[in-house]
């Protein structure tokens, strides 16, 4: 959607070797470029813009003043990382970036030297960094490890942990904070109160005074004090007590768009006696770019973009997402049960929460970047009597597993989960699919643990969690548009453990669990073509298992197909298993399981995704002919095998 | 072993409301005699000590002064509860701490609601008051929610995150960090060195200038200034600057064992008009019994013992625990591989970690309870060349999931898992059990997931993980005492993915992973009496599977059973899969798996929770029995259910 810009300087510049050649005065021009070229990628691609046009002069001078890649760089989430990955031999890769087959939205080990760590959950940059600097410590490597990560990725328990245990890198570690007071929601919380205050009440300083202050703090030759003495002295810049106290040497407050200022304060950085260091530079999200310095997430994730007007490219009108699907029920829910509360980590929109905290302001809970203490809140919350739903994407879910188990499921205690972006999610790729949460879910006892086949299904299902109150119960479902069905005028409450028939037939079972109901159906209609009458069931719950329902479909049917949009060990593996302990198997089953593939798998569409991971209508029918086809003989065959 | 002591005021104490009708002159008699009883009551049932001992004039101010239950108190961990379940209804139980249907060794919301929030892993109990304050707070409710957290538990990341929202709860939370400068392991850390200077820089106030200093700065008649000066005169006891960076009002250190001094700042802090409070006491682990005091580790836990002595049980001598194992086979392996380097989270003797950490000082890490930061950092040493061994209990990496698959199996980087108590663990209970590792690990492309079935595959499979340098290994056993096998005098690299026929047959097979080998074959010796020739294989790996033995196995034996000390979706989900996907179960196949019932189960012996799950010999023989029997009558029969 737009013209490639002039960009003379950036040209001469293949990789960080060539930009340490400019003279520093050279930097602005070349900054100034690479802000353009980024901002015509992406206009391009549609991705991540603000995080990236907010670094560009950091991403300039970190390569311009450390030896990348033997100096280990690591972007935290990997949002911003687009201005690095064209001064790091990607420029000519930088118009497929999210796309399949292109090159990913974020960090990642296999695309560059460059890129030492992969990244996109947050948080996690820090306990990396300070493994090479610490590896480097043990082997007597030179190489120096540079963690960069956001205010708002601060908020995160393991970013706390990983500088709890820092100092022992010394000065072979730099952590860069990148205080652009916004992350993807605006920020929240004690901590972001306070990196505010630390802004606020300081001004930037003079050149001379930083970089002479600088020197007198972190060279060891001037400053030989015992360490007690060393407390009042160092952090003298303008505070930064909560990092000093943590053993950082705090630098800062610098203005991250100055290069005058970056340069020589990361020279004095990187040569330091002393550390590990904290630099804190302030920036602008979405700096030098009008259009996004005006809108108010700062153009996080944007869709294909005109470059002069920064107008987005829309999506063609079609059904609601779930996300505001579920949000919306949240709502109406709410409106007659003054117990329903909504807790989001940091994902207020792309949960659906926002709307819901726009009608009940009070009960709705954006706790930061921090799932742990999201999932136990919840927990505590519910032991008080509230009806808390926890509204957490599949993947970052992740992060509260031990309290999944721990606070909730061992404590019985009746926690909502609604489960964003399960399944495979397309351009966000391997790190964001929901592959695991039913496996993971499923495997705990006292879980109810359902998934919707559409946006009807989730609202009758939101409802069937506000009232289950004997123990936590979770709801999941994909990224992404609904099928387009009528939203219930009523919402019903779901029978617990039970499934429902959508299509009878007789020879064929498919037992769909989600959102591959659609291909199911039209797996469904092909089998038929060929003769093959075909049931379909929607089993909605994987736990309680509709046992019922399941020994019907298997002893009933010739073959019979599970399908989901989840890894090993979710359906399938609790079919299989009740159909063991039911001695269903002993006599001859012919039954499939259908699920996501063993490998973690790239980005690119979501169809293109699902056709690769063999989960359409196709590839169900496909399943069912071989399955049809297989005898006795494949047997005795493996046996000689 | 010891008498019980004469206790006159504790008997007249049931419950905290008999308590809070004490003059407060008497609260030092009773909290001696609340210590005397706890002492006795673990020298009769061996358990957790000094923790209790540090926390009996705490505990005696806390229900003084709050009005438990409805001011809602929790402790985090539960390791210190027994003199508060001493003095909530408990006392006639207090000798059945920990054992098979006695009380828990941690708080339980199912025992009494004096405990409305359980515990036992660590750093959940400000997220848990936070979520008991803002559910008063939205209904209106007046109750407090107290927190009691140990300094080590502040380390986690998750109490960061908690704290990091806090301050919405106002008044109605109250943090007490009782700091005893030691958790199980002395403290690691930036915030440990911090409280330790806050407490060494500073006297302990008087109570009369302690009291007016609390009323000053808490009581909202006196103190109407605006929140940017607040921050200057609040905190002025000391210090506390970081927890009030985060937001919350700071108080102390105080001397956690002078009632005098705990009872009005208390007092003062229930009425406080601001808040949240974070009141700062500092308590001595092991406090009023010489033995412990005198001892390393404060009598953290410990067997039954001899009050008069000190003097604890003595278990019989015996095969070294799998931790030791662990231990010095790692030291044997690093002693020739400068790469391999230790993790532990604030279980260095429980992981065996203290044994290369005397070897290898420089190659162990502590990192404090932060198994997020644990498995992160591991991934950087990883990627850049080290060979990590990341050596954590199965439950606690519950804590690290997102970090196991985000940043380990994603990018496919070597970190070795060393994962202890897998399995059921006896006295700790539900908790504590390491039930689900094998599914939530199998579950992920790229891992290798091994189990050791005794001590010397344990030493084997060590040897294997050093080599394994293509992606993610993993290996659980279970806690305890090994087998009694002879250790190797030279550890073997397994082929991965490979299983073992330890005996052959030819009716029955036994498919084992881990230490139900033992029970396998016991198994098999009954079976063999009743002349079923039964074939026993130790698998090894639940993934990769070793689909050939397996295959083998299943088509040329009449029955099959898997057996694992895990919950569902392991190891006979995975076996079910593949047979499901080769085509074996279409023609019919006895196939059972035997795994963890799909209940928390509460502690036992581990023999007594492994007979009631039902994985002995004799419920094998049993399987095995039933599913002979099992014809095609069962199925026509369910059809029709």
């Amino acid at each position: 959607m737009s013209d490639t810009p002039a960009t003379p300087l950036l040209d001469t510049v293949a990789t960080p070797h060539d930009l340490r050649k400019l003279d520093h005065k050279q930097l602005r021009q070349l900054a100034d470029e690479l802000r353009a070229e980024t901002i015509s990628a992406v206009g391009t691609t549609g991705g991540h813009l603000g995080s990236g046009l907010g670094v560009v002069e950091l991403t300039t001078a970190i390569h311009y003043v450390f030896n990348t890649p033997d100096d280990r760089l690591v972007w935290d989430v990997g949002h911003q990382c687009y201005p690095h990955k064209i001064l790091t031999g990607r420029r000519d890769r930088i118009r497929t970036l999210r796309q399949g087959g292109g090159l990913s939205g974020f960090t990642k080990r296999s695309e560059s030297e460059y890129d030492p760590f992969g990244a996109a959950h947050s948080s996690t940059s820090i306990s990396a960094a300070l493994g090479f600097a610490i590896a480097n410590k043990l082997t007597g490597a030179p190489g120096k490890a540079i963690a960069v990560i956001g205010d708002g990725s601060m908020s995160a328990g393991m970013a706390y942990e990983a500088m709890n245990n820092a100092e022992a890198a010394g000065n072979r570690l730099v952590v860069i904070l990148n205080d652009n007071d916004m992350s993807i929601a605006p920020p929240v919380g004690g901590l972001s109160a306070y990196l505010a205050r630390m802004v606020s009440s300081s001004e930037y300083l003079g050149l001379r005074s930083l970089a002479s202050k600088l020197t007198a703090k972190l060279s060891r030759r001037v400053h030989k004090t015992a360490r007690k003495a060393e407390e009042y002295t160092r952090g003298m810049v303008t505070g930064g007590t909560l990092f000093e106290e943590l053993g950082f040497y705090y630098v800062g407050p610098i203005d991250g768009h100055n290069l005058d200022h970056l340069i020589p304060v990361l020279e004095n950085v990187r040569d330091a006696e002393q550390g590990p260091v904290l630099v804190h530079v302030v920036t602008k999200k979405g700096k030098g770019y009008a259009p996004a310095e005006a809108s108010a997430d700062k153009y996080h994730g944007v869709q294909k973009f005109d470059v002069i007007t920064g107008t987005q490219a829309t999506a063609p009108p079609g059904p609601p997402s779930y996300q505001n699907v579920f949000g919306d029920a949240l709502v109406r829910e709410a409106a007659t049960d003054d117990r329903i509360v909504a807790i989001t980590a940091a994902m207020p929109s792309g949960t659906g929460v926002d709307r819901f905290a726009k009608a009940y302001p009070d009960r709705a809970f954006d706790v930061g970047i921090a799932e742990q203490h999201a999932v136990t809140f919840a927990a505590g919350l519910a032991a008080q009597g509230m009806r808390p739903f926890c509204a957490i994407y599949s993947t970052f879910l992740q992060r509260a597993y031990d309290q999944v188990v721990h606070d909730v499921a061992i404590q019985n205690l009746p926690v909502r989960f609604a489960i964003d972006r399960a399944g495979l999610v397309g351009a966000d790729g391997a790190t964001h699919a929901g592959s695991f949460d039913v496996t993971y879910l499923a495997t705990l006892p006292n879980f109810v643990v359902m998934a919707a086949a559409d946006e009807a299904e989730l609202v009758h299902m939101t409802h069937t969690a506000v009232l289950h109150d004997s123990g936590p119960i979770a709801v999941r479902y994909p990224r992404g548009n609904g099928t387009g069905v009528a939203l219930p005028e009523v919402p019903q409450a779901l029978e617990i453990g039970k499934g429902r028939i959508v299509r009878e037939g007789k020879k064929v079972a498919i037992l769909s669990l989600g959102t591959r109901l659609a291909e199911a159906l039209k797996a469904a209609d092909a089998l038929e073509a060929k003769g093959l009458s075909t049931t379909v069931a929607d089993l909605r719950f994987v736990k309680p298992l509709d046992e019922a329902l399941i020994r019907k479909l298997l002893t009933t049917h010739e073959v019979a197909v599970t399908i989901e949009e989840a890894a090993v060990g979710g359906l399938g593996a609790h079919v299989l298993t009740f159909a063991s302990d039911a001695g269903l198997i002993d006599a001859g089953l012919k039954l499939r399981t259908m699920r996501l593939p063993d490998v973690f798998q790239d980005q690119d569409k979501p169809d293109a995704q699902y056709d690769t991971a063999r989960l359409n209508a196709e590839h169900i029918v496909d399943t069912v002919l071989k399955a049809l086809r297989h005898n006795s003989d494949a047997i005795a065959e493996g046996a000689r095998a």
